[in-house]
């Protein structure tokens, strides 16, 4: 990790993940295959590629139950916990209609309804995240979505990671599919004889996830393709060097390719940093993951005053923002792009990855320029309302259509025109 | 046009357009040419595709000026009248975040911010529509986006529309650039020379804006990508069939592929509509197009109640829903996919295209079920914000600590502890 005096804007925007050819034309064949043949070839995917052969897609009750049954109470406990803090904060985003009266009774109005049926895709192995189960579920819940479907591929014994399961049991969800890869999306989106097809498909996965997400937007919506974890700090000489490296390696261990940036107007914060960061990183389980990623994308900057910090953060757009400095907030309140923003040496990233409430799916790669994390707003839609009475309508008829016709569209100002045809 | 009994879910989705494999490699060289050779590339291909050279990708202040003083004194108040209608109903999509207080002074927020920089692209020739303009600026403004961008290609003289420039005017945007296709899409999202990058791209375009759009998905974002116009009408025995055909037509009057559907109760409506629709195509100036749409998407439905009806158009999830009905708002009540809802007799779905206010950009191709008009929203984003005191920091570490190391995430755990170390 090297400390660089900051010239200029903080850009470490990463080519777009998109595959490479036999790749694509895999996921390709795997959406025609399951959307002609359903079930037939999910199951013929599954033993090719999770190597179990897949009877019942579904989860069974008894396999929740044990799950739940053998779950760690404490843990159960936190969970619960973490869940009744994610739907607090959600709840805050609901959001309903309008209704905007114009003249001789008349109005325009907004409708707000949930999606019908939204899929989870929890991708297997060591990133099965219990935490994701709640992420992505609550918000879709708190919307009012009626059906909620999590699919999640299986280990070789056909089994469900158990956090998973409990997460699920937790939020009342029991439609649980043991499928997992490019196959999942195509029955999400097409639908199978087991898998009703949804209208909206979230959570991370693999580069076949990732593609297939690709191919099937249109068909259904799909949340954002989410890269790498990133956090940038930025710092002044109030923070506390060993707390800012331990922020930075959170990140860091998530992924080779995670990117960890310090922003700080002290040089020596920045050197004790750099120093904390390697003697932290010799003890950390995730070592080898997390030296990658320091090494790569891990930075140190240098400005000569907080308000370059802030200007190369918004440059930046980061996932994750913590402000460690004196009068937080105010340097909160000129970040423009951030994913999310921790104010204050008490709000460590983890603290949001868990349990405050706020989501922590957010958008990476520099989208927060114009994205954002998921919330309630990604599960409903929004319809629009005209009620015209004789009276507006026999006002604006004439310039509704001379409108019309000065586009070309006749058709247009003859409907309008038609509800006077009759007198 | 024929009448036919409704028995199930009405269906009429299509094949998402995604092109062929050499218009998807065109549209890929295009991109990768624009993207690393900027204004050259760009004003080759527009040699190449629109016929002219192109010197000044600029439009001047006296191209507007010229197109303003030469338009057309009432068209111009009817434009100004609809932008107010139009700002008006957007004005009450405006969100502030808002702040959640939990205990010992933490509390979670939600920021909310506009955009940077949008692009609007729109599409060349018949359909470069002034009111495409409005929809698509007017949205961005209230949202508080800074810059706004359109980029249309011109006709062989080099000059573009007349109207869109008048309604670019009317708004107040000045930055206007002559560049059409693929290559538009790509000096939009990479930047070139002479036109900065964006953060959003909309507005409508021929197959290979489509792709292009679809290919710089994720580097920057775009709304989604429209298909053919599409008009569901409710009606029962009280509707006009005149009225009720007008209507029809004046979507069918958009596209071949457009979609026209009435759904009633009544024998008598339905066959008189059958009638009059084939009576008024007869009148119609884009007889051949709204033709072609009524021989393939023209359907008459009867069904035994109103509440079938509304069950087949919440199957359907119409762009256009108009009810002509008695108690329509009850009906309407009852609607839950449609992009734009239109009650009673005197709300024809133009009234909506161009003056009321409400956005004529919506969900096309059944994507009503998920997706939304552009709205006031599709120009924001949104920041999650965590301030966490010392004693919530306190009370909550060691599960925030256990959490994290349930998904095997120690350096999570540490950095959320790592506040305790200097104790």
């Amino acid at each position: 990790m090297k400390i660089e005096q900051l010239q200029q804007d903080i850009s470490l925007k990463r080519a777009l993940e998109k595959g490479n050819e036999a790749q694509l034309q895999t996921v390709r064949q795997v959406i025609e295959d399951v959307r002609t043949q359903g079930d037939v070839a999910v199951r013929m995917y599954t033993k090719k590629w999770d190597g179990f052969t897949l009877n019942n897609l579904k989860v069974t009750t008894e396999e929740i139950a044990t799950a739940v049954d053998t779950f760690d109470r404490e843990l159960y406990q936190d969970l619960q916990e973490a869940a009744k803090n994610i739907r607090a904060y959600h709840e805050q985003q609901v959001r309903q209609g309008f209704t905007m009266p114009l003249a001789d009774g008349s109005y325009l109005a907004q409708k707000v309804t949930a999606l019908d049926a939204v899929g989870l895709y929890v991708p297997g192995g060591t990133a099965a995240y219990p935490s994701s189960v709640l992420m992505n579920v609550i918000p879709a819940q708190v919307a009012g979505v009626e059906r909620i479907v999590i699919t999640s591929p299986a280990n070789q014994e056909g089994l469900l990671p158990q956090g998973v399961l409990v997460a699920a049991h937790l939020l009342g969800i029991t439609e649980i599919y043991k499928v997992g890869g490019a196959q999942a999306i195509a029955a999400l989106a097409y639908g199978t004889e087991s898998i009703q097809a949804v209208d909206k498909i979230t959570g991370p996965g693999n580069i076949f996830v990732a593609l297939a997400k690709r191919e099937v937007f249109g068909e259904v919506a799909i949340d954002m393709i989410a890269g790498p974890s990133e956090i940038a700090i930025i710092a002044d000489e109030t923070a506390y060097a060993d707390e800012v490296a331990a922020d930075l390696l959170s990140q860091a261990e998530h992924d080779p390719l995670s990117c960890a940036i310090l922003v700080t107007t002290s040089i020596k914060l920045a050197q004790e940093v750099v120093q904390q960061v390697e003697q932290q990183l010799t003890q950390l389980p995730r070592e080898a993951i997390a030296r990658q990623a320091i090494e790569q994308l891990g930075k140190v900057y240098v400005t000569a005053t907080i308000e370059e910090a802030i200007k190369a953060v918004n440059s930046l757009a980061p996932e994750h923002l913590e402000i460690m400095t004196e009068h937080a907030e105010e340097v909160a309140a000129k970040i423009k792009h951030a994913g999310g923003i921790f104010i204050g040496r008490y709000s460590s990233e983890p603290v949001g990855d868990y349990f405050a409430g706020t989501n922590h799916v957010l958008p990476t790669n520099s989208t927060a320029r114009f994205a954002s994390g998921l919330s309630v707003d990604d599960f409903i839609k929004k319809s629009s309302v005209v009620y015209y009475s004789q009276k507006t309508w026999q006002e604006n008829a004439p310039k509704i259509a001379r409108l019309a016709r000065l586009e070309g569209l006749e058709g247009h100002a003859r409907a309008v025109e038609s509800r006077g045809w009759k007198k």
